[in-house]
């Protein structure tokens, strides 16, 4: 437990939260702030972050849950569709630095779209070039 | 296979892709549209979609990749933040109907933002009420 960990004291109990799931290594909750409303967090209940420093046995446990999360916002709210984002790092976006998969159920009309603007790239060189640099790190 | 699928077309070697890694079940790829330049897809080479029909299996393989894609991208492109990201459904943005995970590398001044524009609940009742209603499908 990280002690000035807001999720970390939901999971002790001493912050209150509307729980959908609960099991010995993970935790899902309601989000307080929905992007549409029936948002819901599918958190560890150790204290683990960002993705890159969680145990794959820890991920295949989330993701595991979040699966079942998405279906139950299927058929639980009658969602049309699901996202699922996680941040890591607060320029991506991340409040809270205890590692958190968000669920959002969609429905058509529901007033929210994300903003997706997709670049391109200056010619296959420059992907190249990246896509280079990135396999040159992927077991480091 | 399925026969239209684009990405299945990028696994059979009948489209092209600049890959970042692959394996016997898990194939990763530069997004030719990407949020912010570095940006990967994580997808399985069977094809499976949505996310709620797709083994558990499969997820566990999918999310350890995208784990070491975003530890590729922050040591190989120095990236400040990861965004993790799965659309299910047009509504929630999805374009090509086989399940992928987004890998966006984020920087400071990377011009990116997402449009989080958080809702409130009408009060908890509302909040327990939409509880009830994903925990009452939660294993179906």
């Amino acid at each position: 437990m990280s002690t000035d960990c807001i999720f970390c004291k939901i999971v002790a109990g001493e912050l209150p939260a509307t729980k959908v799931y609960e099991d010995a290594h993970v935790l899902a909750f309601m989000d307080i702030g929905p992007i549409v409303k029936g948002h819901t967090l599918v958190i560890p209940k150790a204290h683990f972050d960002p993705i890159t420093r969680t145990p794959d046995e820890v991920l295949h446990q989330l993701i595991s849950v979040v699966r079942k999360v998405a279906g139950a916002l299927t058929l639980g709210l009658d969602a049309d569709g699901i996202n699922v984002t996680q941040a890591n790092g607060e320029v991506a976006g991340q409040v809270i630095p205890h590692l958190h998969f968000h669920v959002i159920p969609r429905f058509r009309n529901d007033g929210h779209s994300w903003n997706w603007n997709a670049k391109t790239y200056d010619g296959q060189d420059e992907m190249d070039a990246l896509a280079a640099k990135i396999r040159s790190r992927f077991n480091d």
